[in-house]
């Protein structure tokens, strides 16, 4: 197979078969074709589309171009639950141990945070001795005693993934739904699981600013993930305003705890309780109604907090830090911004908040980037709070004296105060299954 | 400036400035932009168009890429002329020395041949001694003493285009008709003439293979000419058989100085003194239909085999070759192809006898192969001429034995012989300016 033919093909509006495909993801993935033939692919495809098959042969040829995650040495159904990043966004550590605990396995593969938005294996991290690079024998052995494990991801996971990511962050060529569903949706199928549930974000803080695109992309996801044979639904969810009030490494590890408690913020409660049941329904625990009263009973009666201790322990932590919060180490430096005139907070943005938290040493520019784990933002009004002249509007943490300054700038640019009530925004949009 | 955001703004259809031109096309001639990107921008190019304003600025950043020919020492007014290559043209040789004849000054650097095209540097080397390398000064004042010079092209020619040219080649970017004008005119503009003909090929041996998309490339080539302030003007010619009867570098010498006798094949002829005329009369020699007899009394009294021949003395060349032909050297093997069956020549693949004549060592594949100047075919009957079965069609001239075979199966599978008499198609098909 000529791969010029390939270009030529695609750049015409032909459809690529599932072989062409194949030779595509795989040339990417060992390197065997030139970068510049890539994006110049990369650019048609872009142009031209991405049908449905198509789209679904991309995904899986990309999903099989490294190491695919055995999980059969594991009992029972698996799970596994995505989102397409946000700031504030601490689910997984709610709905992980939930899930569990009403016997759906959670043998989970996670990402580092790179940008605005945080990543599950960071927040992890901040508790003292917790590991997360793990081999596979240790990580089927956790899921097997416990239920649930949250890896690093490991080994070749979807080299050409990685690969086409790569040269689409350089050649504009990332805003794309078929592509960048295909993206998720390799790492999503190598990992596994029979049943997904995906947290579409959408607005200021999400990489889809808009309903129309976040659902377009819920979509594509769901048909991919549905293509391939698995469980799938997708909740288009609002992260307009940060999920919840604690952003940061330890701070949203501590936000987690107190929402497994049953004292976390409304928001973040009521989506980690939707994304649970979704995800409970999809592996046939009940209807949607019957799984979110399962879920909420599950943070109720404290066995999902105690199944998170336990998950901790397994993965080489101190779960003392689970049950007491305040054992986190805590940043050198904490300082309130107050707000500037009276009214009301008529808007934030979150990637704005995120990029502040990244600024205060949360979060990385570059993947090489080390991050400062009790670094961060707890907020203390958001879109729609009423709030007067002087009152405390967030606490920023930081161990670096010379990072206020310019991060209080850039806080105060995210947020405005106006004389309108803003109603506060639901967090579910639609569910797309 | 951004490469990623001048690529994205092409990619969504928005027209680029006169300064991200230049960036793009400087950019890559330096290669301080990496190729994946350009790839994705040539791609973006190709699908979402340039606009006659993209096109001429893109023409001439090119051409002012690298080394700009300096004609200021040269009097009068200078001319040019470019094919877009076909099989057995040889009109430069002839053309050349008409229009120097007639006063119109011929500082021209000329190409080697690649693929099934030769090129008009290689059939001049086939003369003992001739010197196609030359210094600037050199060239200058051969240009002053006799009105003409053909030069290979030396120095950094406009470097952009050969880097977009090298990756179009291999990113399936090839065939669009901006990115084919500005590749071609961005060479004229930097030979620096003031008159410019243009010899756009079309049929079977040519780039473009139906006149819609001949008349396209023609069109745009004289608007971004025109737009850059040369006179100039296309025509539109017969590549459907090659041009004349012998095709190979030597071989087609002699041809030219046939030609140049009055002694040429008809279509050669013709071709070569409406090339020229075309260009007298953009130089202000008198009206088409003068400078055609102006061009044809060169030809009668001799004067442009004289001028030929004076070149030729001060490009070194021994120019004995010139007033008589007999002396270059033969091929090794000289092998006659007969019909196979009787009836009329329906049908030449002037590509696929260009190919043939690279088989048998006349051409290059890659750059770096040498060739053998008196390899080659003489065609004795083209589309449209009667044939008996038995009765020669071509003689291949080759100096290793081991070639004929293939090369003798691949000419017979681009001639077919019909019953009906095909006529002979007029080699002019039509005048763009």
């Amino acid at each position: 197979m000529n791969f010029i033919d390939l270009i030529r093909k695609k750049r015409d509006g032909i459809s690529l078969t599932k072989e062409e495909i194949e030779f595509f993801a795989f040339s990417a993935a060992d390197d065997s074709v030139p970068d510049y033939q890539i994006s110049a692919m990369l650019m048609a495809m872009f142009l031209n589309g991405l049908d449905e098959t198509e789209t679904l042969n991309l995904t899986q040829a990309m999903a099989h171009s490294g190491d695919v995650a055995d999980l059969s040495a594991i009992d029972g159904i698996k799970g596994d639950k995505h989102s397409t990043g946000g700031v504030g966004d601490k689910t997984t550590l709610i709905v992980a141990p939930i899930v569990a605990e009403c016997g759906v396995k959670i043998a989970k593969m996670s990402g580092r945070g790179l940008g605005h938005t945080g990543g599950t294996v960071d927040k992890l991290e901040s508790i003292p001795g917790f590991k997360t690079s793990l081999s596979s024998d240790e990580f089927t052995e956790i899921v097997n005693k416990c239920g649930l494990c949250v890896a690093g991801q490991s080994g070749r996971l979807c080299p050409a993934d990685k690969k086409l990511y790569g040269l689409r962050d350089v050649t504009a060529t990332v805003d794309n739904i078929p592509l960048i569903a295909s993206s998720v949706m390799s790492k999503k199928l190598a990992g596994g699981a029979d049943c997904i549930v995906l947290d579409v974000k959408c607005g200021s803080g999400a990489f889809m600013k808009d309903k129309a695109s976040a659902k377009q992309l819920a979509e594509k996801m769901v048909e991919i993930g549905r293509g391939a044979g698995r469980k799938i639904a997708a909740l288009i969810t609002d992260m307009d305003v940060p999920l919840g009030y604690y952003i940061g490494n330890s701070l949203e590890v501590i936000e987690a705890v107190e929402t497994l408690k049953g004292n976390g913020p409304e928001d973040l409660t009521e989506l980690s309780v939707l994304l649970a049941a979704k995800l409970l329904e999809l592996a046939g625990k009940g209807t949607f109604e019957e799984c979110k009263a399962l879920a909420m009973s599950k943070i109720d009666d404290g066995s999902a907090l105690k199944k998170l201790a336990e998950m901790v322990t397994l993965q080489g932590g101190c779960s003392d830090y689970i049950f007491d919060t305040t054992l986190f180490t805590r940043a050198a430096y904490e300082c309130e911004i107050t707000a500037w005139e009276s009214g009301y907070i008529s808007y934030m943005n979150a990637e704005g908040i995120g990029a502040v938290c990244v600024e205060l040493g949360a979060g990385r520019l570059r993947k090489e980037d080390v991050i400062d784990p009790s670094a961060g933002i707890i907020l203390h009004k958001k879109t729609g709070d009423r709030i007067e002249m002087g009152e405390k509007i967030a606490v920023l943490y930081y161990s670096d004296e010379k990072l206020f300054e310019n991060a209080k700038q850039q806080f105060m640019k995210s947020v405005k105060i106006g004389n309108e009530k803003k109603d506060k925004l639901s967090v579910l949009i639609e569910i797309v299954e």
